[in-house]
């Protein structure tokens, strides 16, 4: 029952229609830990630089998640993103990258974090992820990637994706990656690569699970205000692992169940700007829309019989 | 337990990535009922020209849908489309449309189609929709419409909604019909009109269906590959409302049922081009897919109960 993460702890700085911040916490593994937290032990494996405060790590302290691998380069600046969403808040626009000390990032696992059942290699460079699940003792892993790794490095991602338990990715990313417009073909051929499962993203449209024998998907929470959907997949992916590892077996009825549980978390986290909202989350909260899950997809099961004479 | 459609009865030709025909029976009218015949006794009212032969009302007759309220138009010819769907199958480009006798089309509906105890107002001149409407005794009417409706006379679409208890349509049309980009807004804004539902088309994502006191969402059946998807919009509105027809009541449970229905209808219909796969469907096919609906979108609601210590 433990969990450990790889990869970027960062400051934000994001503008929507709803607001504007200079600097926020965030990076996928802070988002991922966050999220996580709500269901087991974390570790996270991530570089910051000199200027991540008290503030900051009273964030990943209040959720007991353990920071003993995240390196503190002295003379550094911690990763920083500037970021902007137009109306419809489905694309980011990228306004300034500035990777810091994330540029040379080492990830150095300690014995615990190799040794923790399950490993989630958050977004970074594909030969890091590898570099990390080969150091690792892992029961269950899961990576994620994006479209720039897959546009400049396609078979290094492949590499990694070979190695793993689990892919999860968007969309748009798994027909990128396997070449393929059909989903389910796409997520086919990147299990024909290794992995026994593959989690699809799909934002406001939910996601899906494939599994060598099955197939799950759900819509997602009903949201009727979205404030800013940065870190939503890796909240997710803390979800879905976290809740994972918090069961006994990992089986496609208790990854069903953390779909469900990353899809919540999710919910949350794009309620309100950066952690904010993940970060004062309750179990009852997050029970409760577990439940309107239930409830919201639920139909009852009854064949159709033809009573008419023109049957 | 009978259903009245009026709508567009059709040729079309179509040219996807897998192929191209020159002449397929079509028409949002035509679909809804080959789809609705499945569930319960059917009424179409349309108009055709002297083109239309025997082939086609074969197809009508086959189904036991009743054509009398089809007028022909000796000296005319057929409505007729031309499409083009490029590589991801989503967006229909039109190449040509010669409305023919379909442009001076002035419903003329039998004491019959009158009396039928549901209609459905497929996607035509809104006026006209609300003249069948306000001529039918129906217990439950619902409608479609289109872009180019609320384009060019979003007042008068909106005079229909206010009649009508149901209105089916896509994703797009829901955010233009109420101005408001989340759909769950869009949706309390279209149901402040009048309807007492609104059930959202969202292609290979699934469907929502939306009440004053509920939601409920699916995702598509899963398909690998989509074939031809004109029409199964109206397939899915003919799925929803026949099984709609064949139940007693009218309420919530049933209305979740009719969205899988709908779903499952839709699934057939693209996978081969124009209405080849549903007309030759069996009751034990559609029950199949139902079934195979309740199967993937299942999950079991266990409570998520924190173990550690880390609590």
């Amino acid at each position: 029952m433990s969990l450990t993460v790889v990869g970027s702890v960062a400051f934000d700085a994001l503008e929507t229609p709803f607001g504007k911040r200079d600097r926020l916490l965030g990076g996928a593994a802070t988002h991922f830990s966050l999220s996580a937290s709500n269901f087991t032990d974390v570790r996270c494996i991530g570089v910051v630089g000199n200027d991540f405060g008290d503030g900051e790590w009273a964030v990943f302290n209040r959720h007991n998640i353990n920071t003993d691998d995240i390196e503190v380069v002295a003379d550094g600046k911690t990763f920083f993103w500037r970021g902007k969403y137009e109306y419809d808040l489905n694309t980011a626009h990228t306004l300034d990258t500035q990777l810091n000390v994330f540029e040379n990032f080492q990830p150095k696992p300690s014995e615990e974090s190799k040794n923790s059942r399950l490993l989630f290699l958050a977004n970074i460079l594909p030969m890091l992820q590898k570099e990390v699940r080969e150091s690792s003792n892992a029961e269950f892993v899961a990576m994620d990637t994006m479209n720039f790794w897959i546009d400049s490095m396609k078979d290094a991602v492949i590499e990694t994706v070979k190695v793993v338990d689990c892919v999860i990715i968007n969309d748009a990313e798994a027909r990128q990656l396997a070449d393929e417009p059909n989903i389910h073909k796409a997520a086919r051929k990147i299990m024909s690569w290794g992995p026994k499962a593959i989690a699809i993203k799909r934002g406001e449209y939910g996601a899906a699970l494939f599994t060598k024998e099955n197939y799950f998907a759900i819509p997602a929470y009903p949201l009727e205000s979205v404030f800013d959907p940065t870190g939503a997949g890796d909240t997710f992916a803390g979800g879905f692992m976290g809740y994972l590892a918090s069961q006994e077996k990992i089986d496609e009825s208790a990854m069903r169940r953390a779909m469900i549980y990353g899809s919540v978390m999710a919910s949350f986290n794009v309620e309100e700007f950066g952690t904010e909202r993940v970060d004062r989350l309750t179990h009852d909260e997050i029970n409760q829309r577990f439940s309107d899950f239930k409830q919201f997809t639920h139909f009852e099961e009854i064949p159709f019989e033809r009573a008419s004479s023109a049957a």
